[in-house]
């Protein structure tokens, strides 16, 4: 009797696995794997409040090529005012509700199954599964690249089974992701009463013109691969409550969305630069949250394509849109790919996937396991 | 035996009058004033939590010219701090200490020993004191100009007695003020992620190109007796806590203080003009604190400056700088100055007057009034 990917993702779903917490999913998990001829690795890292984490690496078969899976059994708080227990999984008409059943349950259970169909395959099928992909992502996949690499495992090329399909199964795979960086600016000035400016200094017009600039600032066209890369000012804050007051300090933050053109470091010494052509003595700091990645068309993506268009008929547009994932990390190891279940209800109240696409997108990944090992 | 100003001026510090209290100030002004031959008339105006607030309007003889003084009773809060208890009048050195005691309790005991100095003038002398200059100002001196005018009472000259002297007693007097207006800003936009700009519409670009306009904006180069106008930006706030968020509104706060040139509803209009070029769906709106205003050089200024000169040999500076006062609105009846105590600890902390200033500030006021009612 094959492996049902619905039961599975139910009994997923059960698990109230909020990061840090595993709650049991990865104990689920590694049964089943363990049940279709996996060697389970299990092992937790980091300390709280972030962590321990949960991770676990599965892997059959042996030698080259090296086909990876990758995902989390984590998923995002729940949040009030749910139509049921978001812990308790349902199946209600033609869907299957819960938290994580979108993102990314439903997609784990559909690779499993996957798995169990292809019982025969060359080289190395394996599952890397983090329990800290929605969190700050330091103890999980990370974490399981450095596990891997202690220990000569390196795959060579990685589906990772995030829900990129956006109206329809199918209808988007992601082949890069675009860098974020968050840039934190503050101007410091000299406080004072608003009748006597000439004995204060006031910072804002100096971070005001710093903005203004930054904002008028053209980074890019876009290229193949990519939209144009974008800044956004995010906040702008002095808090000064006192209308005769002028302020001593004033704060702004900036994230940019970058393409394959820019580096995260980069960016941020250009921002420097800009803010301190009109604000000298201002102090930036930026933190790269990940750089942009590509994974050119390709054998991977014509495999992965192939496989939907043959269960769907849909020839899924590749796309790098969106917000970051772990496919940041694993794009340093071989090429990496995205495709998973239609996006809609993803971090939402009443969280749902459609039965019929957890099942289809078993036959799919079953197809890109054949093709990838064939 | 003539009356004592310090004396007094221990008696109004003793009454802890900050705004809307009394404390009995009131009480003690005007057992003093009907001891010296004047009609004095109290009435309490406004409601919790800005009032009831006590007035007083006192008079001494009759017809014209009528010259007035005008003050306030009541104090800024002490603050933490004080070395000793900031409503003990206490003599220590050649400083008399206390909250009020330069602003202006000193200077309404040494215009009330000038009145009693000078016990024969001509026409009409009158004090016109309030206990709310320090807080809103709403039942304060409109209200007694209100009750002034009801009764067809208009002075001809007003001389207040704000703690105009900066380094010595007599080297300023104020023969006008800025006027003051505030204006909020805010920019509505919609919320969204910062990885789907497009989704969403980012309001701080199009208020940052408006306060930068703003910033730059040249209102006037002053004029004989004005500094230029000045426009502060005295606050900006997104309040936006989370790194991938585009904001949905963006608020600022800007204070203008502004000469003769410009009325402050025309300012309003001024920048919520340069605004909406920049930012179409702007809300603006603007609150004038107080127009500017200006006696120019004249009768009441030269009689001011000869009595400083005469007792003091300084020829006091005729300016209009710093913050705003009630002369603003007693500068609607009539041409008003504005003289009394050094200002250097006027709301601080062991706010002191030398005993020395306070009595000369007595002669002076006296030969004033000899001036104006001769």
């Amino acid at each position: 009797m094959s492996l049902d990917p619905i039961a599975l993702a139910e009994r997923l779903i059960a698990c109230p696995s909020v990061t840090p917490a595993d709650a049991g999913a990865m104990g689920v998990l590694a049964h089943v794997l363990e049940g279709i001829g996996f060697t389970v690795h299990r092992f937790a890292a980091g300390e709280a409040p972030d962590g321990p984490i949960e991770n676990l690496f599965a892997m059959r078969g042996h030698g080259a090529p090296h086909f990876a899976f990758a995902g989390h059994t984590d998923v995002v708080p729940a949040g009030e005012g749910w139509s049921a227990d978001p812990f308790v999984p349902a199946i209600r008409g033609d869907l299957l509700y819960g938290r994580g059943a979108v993102d990314m349950k439903g997609a784990i259970a559909a690779f499993v199954a996957a798995a169990d169909r292809v019982s025969e395959h060359h080289g190395t099928l394996s599952l890397i599964i983090t329990g800290d992909e929605e969190g700050p992502a330091t103890y999980g996949t990370v974490a399981l690249i450095d596990w891997m690499a202690a220990r000569g495992i390196r795959p060579d090329l990685c589906l990772v089974g995030e829900p990129t399909s956006t109206h329809r199964l199918g209808d988007m795979v992601k082949i890069g992701r675009r860098g974020s960086v968050n840039i934190w600016i503050e101007v410091p000035g000299t406080q004072g009463h608003v009748a006597y400016p000439h004995l204060a200094d006031n910072p804002v017009p100096r971070l005001i013109a710093a903005l203004d600039a930054l904002a008028k600032l053209h980074l890019d066209d876009g290229n193949d691969w990519f939209q144009p890369s974008n800044l956004e000012i995010t906040t702008v804050d002095v808090g000064n409550g006192a209308t005769n007051l002028i302020p001593g300090a004033a704060r702004a933050r900036i994230n940019i969305r970058f393409n394959d053109e820019h580096r995260g470091v980069d960016l941020i010494a250009r921002v420097e630069a800009i803010v301190k052509a009109h604000a000298p003595t201002a102090n930036v700091r930026g933190i790269v949250s990940g750089e942009s990645f590509v994974t050119k068309p390709g054998a991977l993506s014509t495999l992965v394509a192939d496989a939907i268009r043959e269960r769907t008929g849909i020839d899924p547009e590749l796309s790098t849109t969106g917000g970051t994932s772990d496919a940041r990390f694993l794009s340093r190891l071989c090429p990496v790919v995205e495709f998973g279940l239609p996006n809609a209800t993803m971090h939402k109240l009443d969280e749902a996937a459609a039965v019929a696409d957890i099942e289809a997108l078993a036959d799919i990944y079953a197809d890109i396991i054949r093709a990838a090992l064939a």
